[in-house]
């Protein structure tokens, strides 16, 4: 069936249920950032895999809307499909394009498990404006979706507490502990991150993503986790039976929470619980809505978990060494792919390595301008030592997930590469070294480190910074480090990337990345103060550095990280890898 | 009547209306920043004269929360009133502090016309979950206030159109653009400054702002301005209505809002509309939610303003030179009440002047620590040579607004003051040499500036910088330098402050303020970008300035500042003050 036929049946299901249009966003029941097979519909509609879009459908129209990450791709993937460059000047986002289409009393359909109850709400709201009707009960695709993937079936296993550095038991009482503040009865935990968190469990549900497809509910008496139970071994089952959890199959989640005691008082975040589980549960009991207890408390590493992260990223940078040493030095014929090939396998050679934690980018000249570049078989250049590469990947390990990016050149830089790449690492070292009292934001440190490439009227269009999980998500909320006004508090143990960049389009493109954690500095007259703790170990590349643009503290950053990234990493390198790397950080 | 009499008989109040709890805002019904007399209940009830406050009266416990501008100062003043440091770690808010203290059934009072609709709203939520209720239809003080001073009645007068560059009926005709695209049928203003810059129309009814008491309603085809009739004369009405604008008596606007046609679509701004009037119209129209247009136009200074603005920054600087070169040469006893007299008379030495902005601070010594010190003759120090001067003032001129800071030693520093000034000084040339995006947010210049106290460990309790308006309140909303995600961006035609600080209490403090003026600078491959135009004239003190911790960068700035400095109002000075500025304007 090509999208042409599929975009007529959908139209006969849309003039059955009496719809005007029908909104086709990327997502799933948990709305997770990366999506299994069995939910990718978006792509299934219209042909584009990127990780973030929109599709709508009205009688006569069908477009696709997507961030500036995507365009470039969207574009040569979408066919039947009109793209809208989400945030692009003059184009409308397609709640405001739908406003525009359609009149008062049309119907919009979506199906309410694939969007999160708050942004369903935001929408009605708009609608309602112009009299449009969301109605958020209807699921037209999976009718028509003959060849859909079935749901995941791998199996979950226990994050053993000398990783995951508490029980889950601790973690239910500290969750109860909130729930007692907010006097609620019940707690809903949809989120796939939070749910392995907080069972201290992992699976291999989602490509990259170490979770376990499920929900969870939490009573002041009762835990129940809903998995469907071949996931389950009997000896797993035992250990959730122990400490007091239930286990049920998936697919009873959603009539559990009809069944809920009436009038009970439900803890919930409408951002990660989607409408129809709202809308199912306001119908008996009392909404609290609340960030979920444990986004706060997952995102502040604990000392075990931190020691670990500390002995993961030598781990990991031996990794990336290797194979920047290879990348420089091997002879044969390389290529983007070949290149990704040979860094996941000098990460196998790490203790605890379990699987990427994405897949990596592996850029070479103009597609390293390309933010989320993935190279396919079709798109695969040959690494030739004349320009700009970048690769940004990262591990899932047992005792932690890394994400790290660097860029050299593979041949002369010119001046203009010189220049642009000591202005990223400028804004990568405002970021090192930033010292910050505790009531600081993410916001704050995105702009120190983006001031050095505004003053020379640059820019780039992504964060400075997302959290990182442990042995979890590669992105993980709630605090970042970008120009948005997102509210949270800096606080101690939180994980986050410094990554700045610079992007020419069509010709290269820079990223630097460590990951840094929130640590304790000193206290003065004015307050607590806090810093970070680099925890990642690779060098930058020194022959892309313009030293007269770096001021003493700047090099004197420089040399000293790359005087400890030598003493970390040498144990663990072969002979030929040391010596070239000292090469690499022999100071400025 | 003392305090204690007032509470006893605001407490039998209370117990007539049945309520556990009643809140008095430091507000008047225009959600003014600075209040006529006549609404100085807070005052009144509390003793405390400081500009932000908020009491909470319960059966038992009276407690009035303020921010840490005025922490010492309401120490100083409280007598019967618990001081809540608003703002410090482990204190609570008034509403979480009510939340606390009151149970299920409770019932809390505030009168509707003296808080916003946005925050009664936010309080309403708030005190819901607990099961609290907020009544907002009670004035319990007026009764008790027996020698409450009137309403404020002064003249209202015209501002011609060569100052403010813009007709009010090129005024009138962009709000009702704006009010066709929100589809609304009529406009509510009650913000005296946006109803100011609306007529253009100017008075003395608040001390320093030159407002008048009036609210205004909009529709496509009517004006009507309700203003006390014996405020404005017969030439200045024939005006109006030879603009369209009928005049009515003040309090009649309470009526007219709940005559208007039923169904109407209202536009108003529950942020600066009160409770009171958002509930009178609520009960028979929709409700457009929106800021007011003229919050948008008011900020964005237009040619004419700018160049008017720019020829004020001269004289207003010579006025301070003048000051400053008195304060460095003249003999004589002088105090800080004689400082702020000499000042004033040097501001009504120049063309246009009308008033001071705002009522100056000279802060000397440790008083200087104190952000808003206001010097009466209780505290009034002599002036002697061996301490921090701090001198915050401003003028109203037919010609604009200014607001200017400048910390002085009157002996010889100690390397601490000089180290701390260098410091604020790199804060204040932080934002000088910004340049930025024009999806900047003013949280971002704060951070750039802030950066460099937080690195050393030090912070200062206010925002880097606010909007200033034009011949009206030297505090304009809506773009801010401050930490918090206000979520506006920077735009062509914005008057801001730049004025960093550093305050060791007990010991001395330091602010460094001039305006800027956010300008267009180039458009390059990454967007347009903008940086701010100098829009204050005065040296800074070289003898408190530590060259070695200053970039090359920064000495230049500092040198060519001077050097404008001294050309720019050189035409206007005395030869003494001209030879002294010259040596204070010398290279670094």
């Amino acid at each position: 069936m090509n999208i042409h036929d599929k975009l007529i049946l959908l139209r006969r299901k849309m003039d059955e249920a009496g719809v005007s249009a029908v909104i086709i966003p990327n997502a799933d029941p948990h709305q997770s950032e990366y999506l299994a097979e069995h939910w990718q519909a978006l792509k299934w509609l219209t042909g584009f895999s990127g990780s973030a879009g929109t599709a709508v459908v009205t009688k006569r129209q069908a477009g696709m809307w997507t961030d500036f990450r995507y365009w470039i791709q969207a574009a040569a993937q979408l066919d039947g499909f009109e793209l809208f460059k989400q945030g692009d000047t003059n184009v409308p986002s397609f709640d405001k394009w739908l406003t525009r289409s359609l009149s008062a009393n049309d119907r919009v359909a979506i199906d309410g498990k694939m969007m999160s109850a708050a942004q369903a709400g935001r929408l009605k709201n708009k609608f309602t404006q112009k009299g449009i009707v969301l109605n958020t009960t209807m699921d037209l695709i999976s009718d028509l979706w003959q060849d859909r993937p079935p749901k995941p079936r791998t199996q979950a296993f226990e994050l053993d507490v000398v990783y995951a550095g508490e029980t889950r038991k601790e973690k239910f009482s500290r969750i109860r502990k909130k729930m007692v503040d907010y006097d609620a009865d019940c707690h809903v935990l949809a989120a796939l991150d939070d749910i392995a968190w907080t069972f201290n469990l992992r699976g291999e549900d989602i490509h990259t993503n170490p979770v376990n497809l499920a929900f969870a509910l939490i009573t002041r008496e009762t835990i129940s986790l809903f998995i469907d139970s071949d996931k389950v071994s009997p000896a797993l089952e035992t250990a959730l039976k122990t400490d007091g959890v239930d286990v049920f199959d998936y697919d009873n989640f959603y009539k559990t929470i009809q069944e809920i005691n009436k009038k009970s008082r439900i803890l919930l975040d409408p951002e990660s619980v989607s409408d129809f589980i709202y809308q199912a549960i306001e119908t008996h009991s009392d909404i609290i809505e609340m960030p979920n207890p444990t986004v706060m408390f997952k995102c502040r590493k604990n000392d075990v978990e931190t020691s670990h992260i500390r002995a993961t990223a030598v781990k990991d940078g031996r990794a990336v060494v290797n194979f920047l040493h290879w990348l420089n030095t091997s002879d044969g014929p390389k290529t983007e792919i070949s290149a990704a090939h040979q860094l996941l396998k000098f990460r196998k050679e790490q203790e605890a390595f379990i699987h990427p934690s994405f897949d990596s980018i592996m850029a070479f000249k103009e597609h390293s301008a390309i933010c989320h570049y993935s190279a396919d078989p079709d798109t695969d250049l040959p690494l030739s030592p004349n320009a700009m590469f970048l690769t940004d990947s990262g591990g899932n390990y047992l005792t932690g997930t890394t994400d790290i990016t660097r860029t050299v050149h593979l041949g002369s830089p010119t001046s203009q590469e010189i220049r642009d790449y000591t202005l990223v690492l400028k804004a990568h070292i405002a970021v090192a070294t930033a010292r910050f009292p505790t009531t600081a934001r993410g916001y704050q440190i995105d702009a120190m480190a983006r001031r050095h490439l505004w003053q020379q009227g640059l820019d780039f269009g992504h964060g400075t910074g997302h959290g990182v999980g442990f042995f979890l998500c590669v992105h993980e909320g709630p605090a970042r480090l970008s120009t948005l006004p997102v509210d949270i508090a800096l606080a101690p143990g939180m994980l986050l990337t410094n990554e700045p960049g610079l992007y020419r389009e069509g010709q290269y493109g820079i990223r630097l990345e460590n990951m840094v954690l929130v640590v304790e500095d000193e206290e003065t007259r004015f307050g607590k103060f806090l810093k970070f703790e680099n925890m990642t170990f690779c060098h930058f590349e020194r022959s892309l550095m313009d030293k007269t643009l770096l001021s003493l503290a700047e090099i004197n950053w420089v040399n000293a990280y790359h005087k400890m990234v030598y003493e970390r990493l040498a144990p663990g390198l072969d002979t030929p890898v040391l010596n070239w790397l000292e090469h690499k950080t022999k100071p400025l």
